[in-house]
């Protein structure tokens, strides 16, 4: 499959290597809340903290789009900071795990 | 002096009273946002959380309004919501001690 085409078992690997870095995304700011709501000590430290999470949600609203348009960017971006290996995406065609790599290298530069 | 004025002590006196409720309605907030945060469990609660957090810090800045035109109502409200009690205030004329009861009796009703 070119990367741009998107079989039915990529579509299903695609998806679930998509949820799986979404709930690392989640899980990453929970334990980030958790650490700093422990932290607090100051009334206007809830405003930090609340900036802190807006920005954080946005930014995953953002980034977790699930279009297959976009998804090559998308994978290369969850790979570039981490959290996608290139295991979780094993099975896509080697066009498509070629044009992530190449992407993601890219960023990391 | 009436309602509408306020010695330099009755200033100090509603300062010390305001600051007092400020505090311990931001002790509230936190306390939520622990109990809030100790029992997340989907990612989708961050969105709640978030939104619990806005709602909160949005009412706290818009009832908080330390402007000596509108602090009858603002005691008055903070009284009707537990953040004052009588005794907080104490030191205020007769007249300013009255209408706010006045009115936080009416917000009880």
């Amino acid at each position: 499959m070119s990367a741009d085409e998107w079989s039915k078992s990529e579509k299903g690997i695609a998806r679930r290597a998509f949820d799986l870095a979404y709930a690392r995304e989640c899980k990453a700011i929970e334990e980030e809340l958790k650490k700093r709501v422990s932290e607090l000590h100051d009334p206007k430290d809830l405003w930090s903290l609340h900036s802190y999470l807006s920005h954080r949600l946005r930014e995953t609203e953002r980034k977790y789009d699930y279009r297959y348009s976009v998804l090559i960017s998308v994978f290369a971006g969850l790979l570039h900071n981490g959290r996608l290996a290139i295991e979780d995406i094993s099975g896509l065609s080697g066009e498509k795990i070629e044009a992530i790599k190449r992407i993601a290298e890219f960023l990391d530069e």
